[in-house]
């Protein structure tokens, strides 16, 4: 498995550049490509905002121990750690030296760091080094006293010397005990969270709104089960039913937040990009703590290449509101429209509200729908569109981008408007190729705007 | 030469009646391809602001006559002006069809027109067409009066009406009587301001360096004459010189702004794009007004597509500094570095500096040259490169982002830095390939920082 040289087994030298005293074995810590190291910092720093009050906030967690590296990064409601997979000397798979290598832990500066390795080769071999290395927070005093507490990091003839901070003060997720999980392809949850994640509310007055809301749901006793994620922000709403997988009838309703969310897209699409092709798509495990059922959520998943990652991440603490009423159940009105030339004509027609309003009257008459947008500034873009109609002619108003996006997240060629009267919320679906029937799990509603 | 403006004395054959089916023929202006349209609108919005305090300065002028279409822009500094080359009904090659339409002239939105049409297939066939078009500016009044004023445009089943302007209020550039003009293939022009447009400042309070002097020049009677042009914004300078074209030795001295050269950096791209690929590169021509000499410039060169476009700009009334005197003549102290090398590690060293400072200490010692950056939040940076030097060592503190933008507008493998003491400034020129000399058709200096 390991094609490994002859003598791998010593420890490695930090430094190892040019003149200067021979270096301190027992400093060595880290070495790793500078392409591994930077895709595991990608990873993790999603979380780490720009400028922390709390200096520790801004640095990342190198753990070593029980034979693997990890990257830890926290904004203190979401945790990322990510296996420093391919950590090695001199080739790909260095899973034996890592086992070898003695226990540490080491905090850096991670925006920056990300900034220094990005700038390097990727195939150049990164040493990073520091001084007294602590075996695990609370082990004992980091570096010499009134010594040097910068870490040591080079590759080739670059070095760098960063600040570290103590590990002891890096925040620790609270302990989780699993109360309830399960298990999806990251494709899935993928796509559902793609669905719905448009119609998130960013006004922070409404935090009940920032998030998805993530729940299994039953319609009556003895009717089958399923897992429900829906989204809203008041003037649109989207909502994806997916067949409950197994160990998730127990699983207790949560709101995900929208860095959560954001967090996992990036992940998966890193797992999915990151699979053998023929494989079957990678999984995520989705568990709930047991202590406060809810209010954490911690997910496991394949990394890009190889290792694993774990989020923890709290979930929003508040109600999400009943949405299924706000989605119009039996709309009398129904037009049917293909989905692209009506995205290419919303396009074209948002144009000239681009400045000032995003409103388009959108008429409803016999086999034709009509777009106009107005505005006293420039004129007047008006498109017609084939359409399946069989009422009165309607005209509803409609914010143009959340139309976009609500039938961007929609799928198939057709997509069925179910409308009621002109101030009434429009629910769209999409129509099944084969017999133009409306598909129940994806739906998009959005509310009506003043024409 | 190019042809210059069109001729617009035609005689007036009525215009059409507002609106209503059946549509009036007389009232087909335009009749072009989206994608034809769209790179002509490109080219000349660029020096369209975004929101002018004059409504006509937000329009375009298109005027037919003499067998061409042309579009106008203008932001009353430059004046941009391209021919419709493809302008057709049917085919790629339309040009019987515009010689057979009759003279017009009519404004339209910029920005939104570009945005439309943006959004269209660039294959589709688009027709601008406007109630009693207009033959010349001051021809009569424009529209019916009280009557619609706006054009309609359309494709495919895509409909607009935007609102014109009277074309009489769209300002036509002071008439130019040409003293001085010389040409150069669009590569060397387009090369040399690449090689000094870096060093153009931006305080406004200085406006006689925003922009690029340009200037015959003799270095002493009987000396060969070259033609020059350098900018600097006090921390840095760039400086190219140019064999003398034919004509220019009596080219007035001038400061091309830079809005201006950014236009001009844009047209002459397209124009070497657009040119066959076995034929010589496209030429443009420069030429100087008698009136007030040097106060307008005017520019020629082929489109994209193979029309003309027209550049005329003011240039920046003032003097430009003797620059000569910031170039050390005869520094005493050289070190010679590949350039690539150093690019490669000024780019990482810098990473750590980023947030608070540029400068980098930079010391010169035997055959060695070691990049510092230092910061109190976090940490040092350092890089070694190989270094002719043959001096006493000498540490300089440079600015990390002028030192690299001179880099990359240096050419050859190797740079020759020149250096008089830690104060002096630095100057850089490019290494020839085969014997080791420096070259001084290309100069770049950059003032030192304190360190």
């Amino acid at each position: 498995m390991m094609a490994r040289g002859a003598n791998r087994d010593e420890p490695e030298t930090g430094g190892g550049t040019g003149g200067g005293p021979p270096p301190d074995p027992r400093k060595a810590a880290v070495r790793v490509q500078a392409g591994v190291l930077h895709a595991a910092l990608k990873d993790v720093t999603g979380v780490v905002a720009g400028r922390n009050t709390v200096p520790i906030l801004d640095h990342v967690l190198f753990a070593a121990g029980d034979g693997r590296i990890t990257l830890t990064a926290t904004d203190l409601d979401i945790w990322v750690t990510r296996d420093l997979a391919s950590n090695d000397r001199d080739g790909p798979d260095g899973a034996e030296w890592v086992k070898s290598i003695r226990p540490f832990v080491l905090t850096l500066p991670a925006k920056a760091l990300l900034a220094v390795i990005g700038e390097l080769d990727s195939e150049a071999m990164v040493t990073i080094a520091a001084p007294g290395l602590r075996l695990s927070p609370g082990s004992g005093p980091q570096g010499e006293p009134g010594g040097d507490n910068r870490a040591a990091i080079s590759a080739g003839r670059a070095r760098f010397r960063l600040h570290s901070l103590a590990p002891d003060d890096f925040p620790q997720p609270p302990p989780m005990a699993v109360a309830a999980g399960f298990e999806l392809p990251c494709t899935v949850l993928g796509d559902a969270f793609a669905a719905v994640e448009h119609a998130i509310s960013t006004e922070e007055t409404r935090y009940y709104l920032n998030g998805i809301y993530l729940h299994p749901f039953q319609a009556g006793e003895g009717a089958p089960m399923d897992l429900r994620m829906a989204a809203t922000d008041g003037a649109r709403l989207g909502r994806v039913l997916l067949d409950l997988p197994d160990g998730a009838a127990s699983f207790p309703a949560v709101i995900l937040a929208r860095l959560t969310v954001a967090v996992l897209d990036k992940l998966m699409l890193a797992a999915i990009k990151g699979a053998p092709e023929d494989a079957e798509p990678p999984r995520i495990l989705i568990e709930a703590a047991s202590e406060a059922p809810g209010a954490r959520v911690r997910f496991a998943l394949p990394a890009g290449d190889g290792g694993t990652v774990e989020v923890i991440a709290k979930t929003i603490d508040g109600s999400f509101p009943d949405y299924a009423r706000v989605i119009p159940a039996d709309p009398p009105l129904r037009a049917v429209v293909d989905r692209a030339a009506l995205l290419a004509a919303l396009r074209r027609v948002a144009v000239l509200g681009a400045a000032k309003s995003r409103v388009v009257r959108a008429k409803f008459a016999a086999e034709q729908l009509t777009l106009t947008v107005s505005t006293l500034e420039l004129g007047e873009a008006c498109e017609e569109l084939p359409c399946a109609w069989a009422g009165e002619p309607l005209t509803v108003g409609l914010d143009s981008k959340y139309w976009r996006e609500a039938l961007l997240a929609l799928d198939g060629d057709e997509v069925a408007l179910g409308l009621t009267y002109a101030g009434a919320p429009v629910r769209m679906r999409g129509v099944g190729r084969d017999d133009g029937s409306e598909s129940d799990r994806l739906v998009q509603v959005v509310m009506p705007a003043r024409v």
